[in-house]
């Protein structure tokens, strides 16, 4: 039996991020650095450009020389500087990026000239600077460019680059272990016998922790049986920072998942006051350095362990890869349909909600539930981009009643 | 020189987008399918659950026995079917997830009953299919549970494997080849001589790349040599659907890019009025089954490029892995500063959108540039959440002005 109390979503919610520490920061290559959070303060050891630059294809020139003819004495192409010393009456040839000769302190735009006989005529004076990128202009020497905490994107990346840091110190991403447990399970592509269904819950949770941006272990299918299933607890807990079961942590004499947990780690729940995901096992496992790995038993019903891992894995997976913003933005939404729940436990109905643009209507979200909302039920996923969340309290609602839905198809804030 | 016409941002836009076409569906692994898009419509050959199953622990019994006392007779774990019938005044225990035997028609829940001896008692008389959940309950045998186009996430992949399907028929992720051109670049691990920089394009354009949901090729750094631009291009349009190159596509007598993509595909157009962007090639090579890979020939400013990729660069290869949903939703938001800009090309300035929440402000997003706007500074992306898209015609914008913002952290609708 689940001797285990029973405890409100938000104690279950505020457990679990207590021990979601932030990974230990390693060095990683900015080309395997895609969305992990940056875990140093980085400064630019030398200006951007290093050297004054052209902007323009032209002819570096003295301004002092105003509107004269110039005698084309080199070409100055991007890539390395040539030795020349561009003297009074002289211009070289240059092209964007190139760098300025010694001498010259502006460019001509190739537009704005004519050559003939390596002797450049300009239609105007130029001034000092004229299309010329400064030392500096784009980064300062010793300039911050990236603060410790920034997700590291296309941009970020590039702004390591320009500035010569093929490495930097980031949280690396969580290793996250999933089984799937019971007798009655075989793999996607195998048959069944009568009895037997087809194992859901593994690919749909390696998936979503995929998503969530882990690096993903599959431990296969567990049966019920007390030493494979502790085998594949040790082997999970051995490689992970994350294992997460599903499956087994009900309240019957065979709900192993739950017992070989408790043999490995310090469980800190094992029932939530949620609809779907009452039966839920939170434990942890001290590590010597005083982190600790986080073990999830997820209900083994399919829309229950996937509602169950957005609601509070999704975010741990976050907080362990360093992310500060954990949890997806909530709008309030009406409801296209009535609605009955449990009004005992916090319920969370798969919904798609769509937008009322002023335009077309009254600038509001209205939220219509996918189907029937039972915790085996996988395709009540599918196709929903938000989760009503329907406190205690209220058993039934009316259609245009006002709800939270959280939005589970846009990014974290 | 750049003798192509500069043509309207929308007809650059229009012409890529004729081009990308979806890539022909491939068999893919349910483990491998994250984020893809389903090219098939995909029914399930069996019901789900494909046998009675029990939604509880608890005792498989007649429910015409009604309160009677049942002799249990054997155990039906989650698992495969026993060889039982039960018989009238007989019982079997049964966990959730169980084959409900033969003869049984309702299960009674553990906790409604005691047992003493091999005799169960029940508190209550059973109703016929009490906690029992039907063959097909979830899933009827022939029901479409997924439509072609849909994309594949944890729950349509957990449905996926609930029917049994490893294997599904997906359109690719798009093989894209990454280039830098230029003498004057090096890896960002490379120490810089005078005249030197460091690539940032390319790091960054394979993270957009990768980010956007492409399979990434690094093509290195080629630098202004005819041929050795040529072998790179080469490789790139053998092992890739896309081709990006930056740098050398402008005006100058040197820009080889252009030259050599010229000898390789068709060029559509090579400048666009948009800015940053306007150097900008669009190529096609013509494949004997009729598709084309395309060649984007994006600028060497590390703004300029990254901004190009996301205006179209981005929507092509979503089109090409067969999404629907090409662009980033627009919001219209109010500037937070006043604004110059050319007023003769759209003009797209990063920037920070905020909402100003309407408890707390006035409920209007209010966007702020990211510092100076010019080609080369990368640091311009950094922080930023939206393009604010100028549109020609207006040259100076007041503080409070409405302006379209591109949400460009958000996912495409």
């Amino acid at each position: 039996m689940n001797l285990y109390p029973m405890i409100p979503f938000e104690q279950a919610h505020a457990t679990i991020l207590a021990y979601a520490w932030p990974l230990p920061p390693v060095p990683v290559s900015i080309y395997d650095a895609l969305g992990l959070v940056l875990a140093e303060e980085v400064r630019a050891d030398a200006p951007i450009p290093p050297f004054p630059a052209s902007a323009m294809d032209g002819y570096a020139v003295r301004a002092a020389d105003g509107d004269a003819l110039r005698r084309v004495v080199a070409a100055q192409w991007a890539g390395p500087a040539i030795e020349v010393t561009v003297g009074p009456g002289q211009a070289t040839t240059i092209t964007t990026g190139a760098p300025l000769p010694a001498g010259a302190d502006a460019v001509i735009k190739v537009e704005d000239t004519a050559e003939r006989d390596g002797v450049m005529t300009p239609r105007k004076a130029p001034r000092p600077g004229n299309h010329v990128r400064p030392v500096g202009e784009d980064v300062a020497a010793g300039e911050v460019v990236l603060a410790a905490g920034a997700v590291l994107g296309p941009a970020e990346i590039g702004v390591l680059a320009a500035i010569g840091r093929d490495r930097v110190l980031a949280h690396p991403r969580p290793r996250v272990a999933v089984l799937s447990t019971g007798d009655e399970l075989v793999d996607a592509g195998e048959p069944c016998i009568p009895g037997q269904i087809r194992d859901s819950n593994r690919p749909a949770l390696m998936a979503a922790a995929q998503q969530a941006g882990a690096h993903v272990l599959s431990l296969g299918i567990a049966g019920d049986d007390d030493e494979a299933l502790a085998a594949c607890v040790a082997r999970g807990l051995s490689q992970a920072d994350v294992l997460i079961t599903s499956g087994g942590v009900s309240m019957g004499e065979r709900d192993l998942s739950r017992v070989v947990i408790e043999g490995h780690a310090q469980v800190h729940f094992g029932q939530v006051a949620q609809k779907p995901g009452r039966p839920f096992v939170f434990a942890t496992v001290q590590r010597p350095d005083g982190r600790a790995q986080l073990v999830f038993g997820l209900p083994g019903f399919p829309a229950a362990s996937l509602v169950t891992f957005e609601n509070h894995v999704r975010p741990a997976l976050r907080a362990l890869a360093g992310h500060t913003r954990l949890f997806r933005p909530p709008v309030r939404a009406r409801l296209a349909h009535a609605l009955d729940c449990t009004g005992q436990r916090v319920e969370f109905m798969r919904a798609r909600i769509e937008h009322a643009h002023p335009e077309r209507g009254d600038g509001d979200w209205w939220a219509e539930v996918t189907g029937r909302q039972t915790s085996g039920r996988v395709l009540s996923l599918v196709g929903a981009n938000a989760f009503l969340q329907l406190e205690p309290g209220t058993s039934h609602y009316e259609p245009g009643d006002e709800v939270t839905a959280i939005r589970i198809d846009q990014p974290e804030e």
